[in-house]
């Protein structure tokens, strides 16, 4: 019953089958072999479009690399106030950016909107030296509140960046777990929508360690492969991150992946619900459950083994109402290998609660 | 035949073993996992000490991680001239380090000399303002030429750093390979010779993606948790890097590994230094043969499929004598999974080659 | 009639005659000279204690040095939310600080409240590695708000900073401002109050371009002097640098300069006050005014040519109505060059408006 | 007796007159006032070309802003090995350029060669991402060894440099003494050479603190005003560097100035090379002598209270003699206060030593 975070989780057989296939042989060094070159092929293929793809061993890299490519250092990356960017990265944008500014737009479960992005944007007076300028603006798909941005959403917040001259990233550290709820395709999720950068996670979703940096104008990467190699991303045996991300991509074997994550997370969802005295905040739409818990209940999950983080509550402005002093907020992660009996137990260790 | 690099080899099967055991249930994520933990508690029994340890995946990641902490931005690490921090990181260090400049000290045979270390020291004036200020020693070992630095140049170099002030770090990405060259133990090899700081390599060796940053004087590692997460480097699944060096320290493996790629290195040499028109201007002490062929053997190799490096000879100050114009200059790397068939093979195209 | 900051008046005639004076004969560079060395004793006489003090001329660079001094890169420094480090100095502070984060603490009338400083305290734990962790508070005396922090304030602050493990910076621009209106001494203002490091202002108070840089602590400037050259901020005529702060500090001529530019603030804030129509959403406490305007008495001043910037009303928080579509918020400075002529003829065009 | 450098002397009468006259009434802040743009339109006038100019208060951040905006930080900047910008500076283009490389090309005098500079460009492989990459050369005119480039020689190296697409910077810290020396237009002397970016030193000619960054083409310049008041280099009382820079330029007094100082060293040069057992090793060009003095010269000099430095000699290359044992190098630097008696006296000092 671990649920402190998908990426607990281990790998997913094919991609540890994949690893062990590469394995045979001398291959080319540095990301020149010919896994990686075909990953990026199927990458392209997959988001029907021409791409500059660059694979690195995490998501902060990709999503650090990416901000350091679309801001300058006297620039600005806007980001919802609770992004993985701006709170969870120990100031990696800020690092490989040479400084670049993260500005947190508040927004309701996770999410940035148009009037919030708007201004935001009205605060900065362009070509004033006193400030730096925007650049970018990140968006997490899926959210941190676990939400989803409908394809919709992205594409307004992208017409007002783009409108304004900023560049979108978007963090897709869990792009697979929002794309199969959204049920659209890869490019409709993406640039389609406005995203010119996308982090296109796969660590959290089976790889043993592997992220795709998509670049949906090849042009503007010029600079990404010495900013990678400078910041020490360019792996060595480069074959194996080429393995894991065609494995992953193979037969859309990406996809399943996500579905049974977030199919374990719906029957959390709901049996979380159907409790007395848990509140859910926002919507499961992906692979995260955030629930106020009864402190007897997590008491009681807790004895049982249960994992999972307590999770700060974010501050003013969502329409639920705070925990309480005997409530706790708590963050429920589903992976790929979490199983359906494990859910059974923990909703049984939740109702087992005494009652109050 | 690819004598391209030690990083054009595969995983030795019983890392690509661990790999696969470590990868049942869940794990804490980010480095906290059980596996890591066994990997330093072994890393500090074999150098017989207490260390900080932390595992990445890369050797750039490693050097530029420990420099950083060495070095404050208006600090100077030394270093040979041809040292891989200094020529193939792409500038690593100075990013890592905020700018920290890095002041390369020539030598013959990729080694620095005491008095080439003195005479560097000298030019520094401590605490004038306009100059940045020495702050760490960086060698190589296994050098940038194949060469080996003995335990009494280690020694001596890290005196005359230490009597200055500075701390002193190896970049042992080839740190086996020189070990069982040496024949001495891995304390005797670093801390006992004077090293603060050892970038402890495995991925050449054998390994997937795996480096050890060890830290023989822990209370000089506070910051290293911080920029190494910063700069990307913090993997999630951190179990499946702990288990990669529980792998290779295991029964001595790494030894073997080591040898075994020495071996055919020492095969390789002593073939080529027999063959007319072929000079080696070092001793081939690890794994890597620098040779200078005739253009009529390098065809012959190239016809036969062998794959290798061209090299820029060093500048001024070697022994030998530059390649001329009928000459050409090569590095061969030989691993743990080079075959002695393979050697055999590369000899008798090389001396098949036609007679001048 | 020129209220657009205090940085349009000129240089004192005593400031601008040590300039004259200190260009006899030739003098040591880089800071080396005797009228610095002067400055800095008298520095520490005035703050009566010991103190490492830097000259500098900007009061960017002082910031941004002193903020680089206490915060490592992976470090952050918490302000209130519109602080002039965080919002108008293009980035210094990160830039200085190789990426430190800047996190700004809400607050009405520009201050930062214990309980608001203990929130965002509260946001960060210690020693996790995914977050950048609190290294420093840095106050601005007087505020963006033209507000004075009180000493008891001040201390209150620096209590919970320090407790927290956080140096003091405060950012004193107009230090000497604050000063005259507290009626307390140097000391009582910073170090008796809890600040560490003072970037103690003249620029903006009569001298050419001059700041000095105050560490309370001298061991903990070690790095400045490195830091300082480094940034291109060490004058290589640095005498009159010197010069400038010795006249600046002599007799008291810069409380006279800060005396006079608050009084004509009083009177301008009185006089606006009066006005129908006008509100001042904050009591006017140094040498800036900060004013709600009807439009048409803002058209009547600027008929009459009077300067002056419109302003961002501050984000929710303040308990001032914000202007209303038919009113303007503007900023109003007065500097130790103003004259009570200028009130005059500025509050008699204000008058002269047409009524509504 | 001041030889120790010429930013020992002070400020010219006409340019403190200017700056007296500039402190009249009120005037626009961070460098949009008149005196700046005035200035900017004469700088523009004598190179005979459309510039963007920006003019700062050290000649560090001069060089240190231009090498930022010329190189990315995986660049390098080619220099020579004992430029000001590579040895003097602290690490300052390193810290600007975020970490950019410096990279010193040996050189007799102080010069380098186009041999040298193609073997250095030879070095690198374009697009290799194991390496930084070439981004810009920088030239010191004045030399560090006090000579001077002749045009021809600066368009040969500006050729080379463009042809392998790197930008041209010229270090004129010294400019209008290389100037007055050459004898040509400032314009030849410039971008009619190849010069893209200029550091037009005045501090070292008269100025209290100013020196002007021209681009010479303007579009090149676009993140300048961030990256300089990022930095903290853009002055509030902008007014006072512009007024500087207009009384330095007005009526051609730069080139007084500079054309007294070459006059007093020429006189040294030769009275100096006229006293037995003293050594030139390079011509005295500008207003910089280098001399190998016997040390009991050396010491009746000190005597006479005559300042000066001692000097590294350059490492191998040169064609003169080391300085023996029972010699001494040193610089001795003249600037447009030195008066024709100091020289006498300095001469007559040096003469009146004992005989060996």
């Amino acid at each position: 019953m671990n649920f402190a975070s998908d990426n607990t989780a281990g790998v997913s057989a094919p991609i540890l089958e994949a690893i062990r296939t590469a394995n045979s042989g001398s291959a080319s060094a540095y990301g020149t072999d010919a896994p990686t070159a075909e990953a990026l092929r199927r990458l392209a293929e997959i988001f029907e479009t021409e791409i500059a793809g660059f694979l690195v061993a995490t998501g902060t890299a990709a999503n650090a690399l990416a901000l350091a490519t679309l801001s300058p250092p006297w620039g600005a990356a806007l980001c919802h106030a609770q992004a993985h960017v701006n709170e969870d990265e120990c100031g990696a944008p800020e690092f490989f950016s040479s400084g670049a500014k993260l500005v947190g737009i508040p927004g309701a479960g996770g999410k940035i909107t148009p009037q919030g992005l708007a201004a935001t944007l009205a605060g900065f007076e362009r070509g004033r030296v006193h400030q730096v300028q925007p650049a970018a603006l990140s968006l997490s798909q899926v959210t941190e509140c676990g939400t989803i941005y409908s394809l919709a959403e992205i594409a307004a917040l992208s017409r007002i960046a783009r409108e304004a001259g900023l560049a979108v990233h978007m963090d897709g550290a869990r792009f697979a777990n929002a794309l199969v709820a959204l049920g659209c395709t890869p490019a409709e999720a993406s640039w389609r929508a406005g995203v010119d950068v996308l982090s296109f996670g796969a660590t959290k979703n089976g790889a043993l360690a592997c992220e795709a940096l998509i670049f949906f104008d090849p042009a503007k990467a010029a600079s990404l492969p010495f900013l990678r190699k400078r910041s020490g991303h360019t792996l060595s045996k480069g074959r194996f991150l080429g393995a894991q991300m065609c494995a992953y991509l193979e037969g859309g074997h990406w996809q399943e992946l996500a579905k049974a994550a977030n199919a374990r997370a719906q029957s959390l969802a709901e049996g979380l619900a159907a409790i007395p005295g848990v509140r859910l905040p926002w919507p499961t739409q992906a692979n995260e459950i955030f629930a106020i818990l009864p402190r007897r209940v997590d008491a009681a999950l807790k004895a049982a083994g249960a994992l999972y983080y307590e999770w700060p509550f974010p501050p003013a402005g969502e329409p639920s109402t705070p925990p309480g002093t005997d409530e706790i907020f708590v963050r429920l992660v589903t992976s790929f290998a979490t199983e359906e009996a494990e859910i059974e137990r923990f909703l049984g260790s939740a109702l087992g609660a005494p009652h109050p």
